[in-house]
């Protein structure tokens, strides 16, 4: 049984239950609209041996990561995180000092923007550092973004460059452990100021952010919207270290993949470099469902890249 | 490090955080106070090896008890559960028959007491089953109960008899796996219906659940009301097939523990009766903080019992 079935068996069954004013399982959080505003829900795990080794990653880095995944999942849906629970399970291998450090860098990530920590459940575990977080967003309803929001005819663009974090990590299984490309990959950073930026724009429709690469995120908007999409490879914004392919199919960039009405895009664009000093940068746009993902070289069809990453 | 210093720490590092308009870590939930309405979140985990045994306790079961636990943890604020985000690793030697399982559990539950399931994360763990549930209650702000809202004088009460599930849970380590106690423990019940009617009652002061047994769990309302407690042992009512020591000092029995204006308890717990069908038990009362927690039998002073429950 891999991830995705059972997320397809967890959404039938969630279909059963009453939603009590929620919106459903899909995008990277659940909305609770209350008016004007709305509070946004997500949840992400992080388990020694799966999604990092104990002697690889220092406290204070795993302490950072794990806030962050859930951040950026909070700021995809275009709003501002406000509180976090965190639900830590350590075993008796584990001493004062490391868990010190690893709150430091938990902490650090949500003092810089201004998140609460709100609760949570610290116990033992057997064997493996277990660490779960949930994040709570917090916006304007008007200013939510959805996966399920792309029309046909929209530019398809993303936040930054891409395939940094694939590339540190690349460095890191190669010993080289102090390139910028390995700090990237240790200490990813939340788009929180770009997300509630975008999220006040109306002209954005779709958003989402990269955690499992260009190549296997773009299919969830592409599904939940019912259209297609036609990249142009050589418009994606390669990262410093990185290459082509692991711009498009390296995980955990956690940069934003959005779309926008395309005549607003020159001025969303313009308004985007001088608000953050760098670009954003269309890559495609979306076409009729029909047509699937196309993948373009130089104005030519080309392979699909093949997705790299699986947690499960 | 134990649990309770893990927790002091991050209480520490969470008071330097923003507050965004939460109510501080101390109660069974965080509180968001959204003018007449609030609503409250919690997290619990649940890891193999540590809070059960693969072995020894059905998918089902577990999928039950995991929701069960946070679901209490909403019921003693006062209000309803509305919805929960779950977070679910499984190593590759779980199947998807156990997956399923687990997942009815799980359901069941919820849609017995109309709870959304609102989103989640699945991964692969290395060895052990980690899982982890928040769940959000709603209600009106007038309805929350807290744990330091306890006065002097106020008769102190638990709803329902105590020790089943420490009694079940001797009967299974007996290898007595099918006797009524055995099924509390493998099935605990958390008190929603009890929990919202409680929480419309303004009588009603200080609540909690009893989730580490009452000697542990007292301590948490005295010292966040800065109270004092006598408990008249005699009057603690022992389930049956349960000893007294299982009621005073057992963990898991998810009943709630409470406090009440005296002069208001006698109609209370008629009413209670009325409406529940069985007894709502007074076990003591409130008094000043510097006289701490005096346990009485056939009305002399006897020794404290010793907490039996530690997770961590």
């Amino acid at each position: 049984m891999n991830e995705f079935d059972l997320i397809r068996s967890i959404r039938h069954l969630a279909d059963e239950l009453p939603a009590n004013g929620f919106e459903g399982i899909g995008d990277d959080c659940a909305v609770l609209p209350l008016g004007d505003e709305a509070l946004v829900f997500t949840t992400d795990a992080l388990i020694e041996g799966v999604h990092f080794l104990r002697h690889a990653t220092s406290p204070r880095e795993l302490g950072h990561k794990a806030l962050a995944v859930n951040l950026s999942d909070v700021a995809a849906m275009g709003v501002r995180p406000v509180a976090v629970l965190l639900s830590i399970s350590l075993p008796t291998t584990i001493d004062e000092a490391w868990a010190a450090e690893f709150m430091d860098g938990f902490t650090a990530l949500a003092k810089a923007h201004g998140v609460a920590l709100i609760g949570g459940d610290t116990t033992r575990s057997e064997r493996d550092i277990a660490l779960s977080v949930t994040a709570i967003g917090r916006g304007a309803t008007a200013a939510l973004k959805r996966r399920s929001d792309a029309h046909v005819g929209d530019t398809i663009l993303v936040s930054d460059s891409l395939g940094g974090s694939a590339a540190g990590l690349r460095d890191i299984l190669a010993d080289h452990l102090d390139t910028p490309s390995a700090a990237i990959h240790r200490n990813p950073q939340p788009e929180i100021e770009v997300g509630a930026w975008l999220g006040t724009r109306t002209e954005v429709h779709a958003m989402m952010d990269l955690s499992d690469g260009l190549a296997s995120d773009l299919r969830h908007i592409i599904n939940a919207s019912k259209v297609g999409a036609e990249i142009d490879i050589d418009h994606i914004p390669v990262a410093e270290g990185a290459t082509t392919e692991d711009a498009l199919c390296g995980g955990e960039d956690y940069k934003l993949l959005l779309t926008a009405d395309r005549d607003a895009v020159a001025q969303l664009c313009t308004e985007y470099e001088a608000h953050f000093g760098h670009k954003l940068h269309p890559i495609g746009h979306i076409v009729s469902a029909e047509r699937g993902i196309c993948w373009k070289k130089q104005g030519c069809e080309t392979n699909s890249p093949t997705p790299r990453f699986s947690h499960f």
